[in-house]
């Protein structure tokens, strides 16, 4: 290292800036008394078959903006509009996940006073969205029976880092031969009280226990 | 900026490092006659019962190691292991893929001179992987029929950094209603040419062909 050499810590800076970035949004969904959830999972999980069927349930009694972020396309944001839901879709191009930054560029000209919900639709993607607030008061974690026995016990931090987790696709359960105890076992290894919810996004099985749960 | 102040490009110095590694890897490789093929794709698309299914028909003709990367667990080396395969696991901890670096680490202790051909399974995601050479002769990308219809056109890049895709669980196409000419559709507005494998790791169809496909 010559004396021109400044050594920086590359993770702490980019992660501290994202503390601080989260907590001024939350800070300002907090001003507009805005309800707010971040929901993270794999690619094809059904997190946004999940917003559609909360969509459903709740548009009547809050005004709901949803944020969607892929790496590409709008397909996200358009199906959870065609339930007459506000949208903003947040493309990522190569990010792996959102970060508070980008939610932060996405609502500078979104007028807040108008809703009191706000859904995130994260990257598809169980690893990395896990490491950055977004400002949210819930991140669930959306985990699906389709993705085999073993994603809870290979991802033990994502689990760690989210408020509940919807094991989706229940209504597959039977054709896949799938053992949900076990999968929930895995669950308590990691967290004894990480509320855990079996839903299916596709036929509303669970949808008002999560609800209810998000004290929405 | 001061004059104390250095500014480097991250991405750039990143990036640049991996392909440095990986060159030497693929050195390496090429020295001892290994062929080498890199798996990826998202959590429980099946790459593991693919590795398995391909260690099944070609265990008789080469000598073969498997490198199988995860944040946790050793559960996939052990599954491809049971196969009279040798495997090293590389546990990521935190890291969304795996790089050039990890694989010579893996490798530094181990006698090549043993081996023929070496599958790499990549950590379960379908976005960092791509962007991470590891000196390997082919990058396959797994995706399932049970991660719905959009995940090719969600993750145009991967596609494109990829020599081969294998639609994988096809056996469970008609169960679920999935079009799978629809997704072979979205793959060919990316690449016109790229091949494409229609496979049930589970029951062993299409496996021959991608066998085949990659010269082996």
């Amino acid at each position: 290292m010559t004396d021109k050499t400044v050594s920086i810590d590359i993770k702490k800076d980019l992660f501290g800036a994202n503390e601080e970035a989260a907590a001024i949004t939350a800070d300002i969904f907090k001003k507009h008394g805005i309800r707010s959830v971040d929901i993270m999972g794999s690619v094809g999980t059904g997190k946004t078959e999940l917003i559609e069927g909360l969509c459903e349930i709740l548009s009547k009694k809050y005004r709901i903006l949803m944020l969607a972020g892929d790496l590409a396309t709008t397909i996200d944001a358009d199906r959870v509009a065609s339930h007459g839901v506000d949208t903003v879709q947040i493309n990522t191009r190569t990010a792996c996940h959102l970060d508070a930054r980008m939610i932060q560029l996405a609502l500078k000209d979104v007028d807040l006073s108008k809703y009191q919900l706000v859904f995130i639709e994260n990257v598809g993607n169980l690893i990395c969205p896990a490491g950055y607030s977004l400002g949210v008061e819930k991140k669930i974690v959306v985990v699906s029976i389709t993705e085999g026995p073993y994603m809870i016990r290979k991802h033990p931090l994502t689990i760690k880092r989210s408020d509940m987790v919807v094991i989706n696709k229940i209504d597959l359960a039977e054709v896949l031969s799938f053992d949900v105890d076990a999968l929930v076992s895995d669950i308590r290894e990691v967290d004894e009280r990480l509320p855990v919810f079996k839903v299916s996004a596709k036929t509303g099985i669970g949808l008002t226990e999560l609800v209810d749960a998000l004290g929405l």
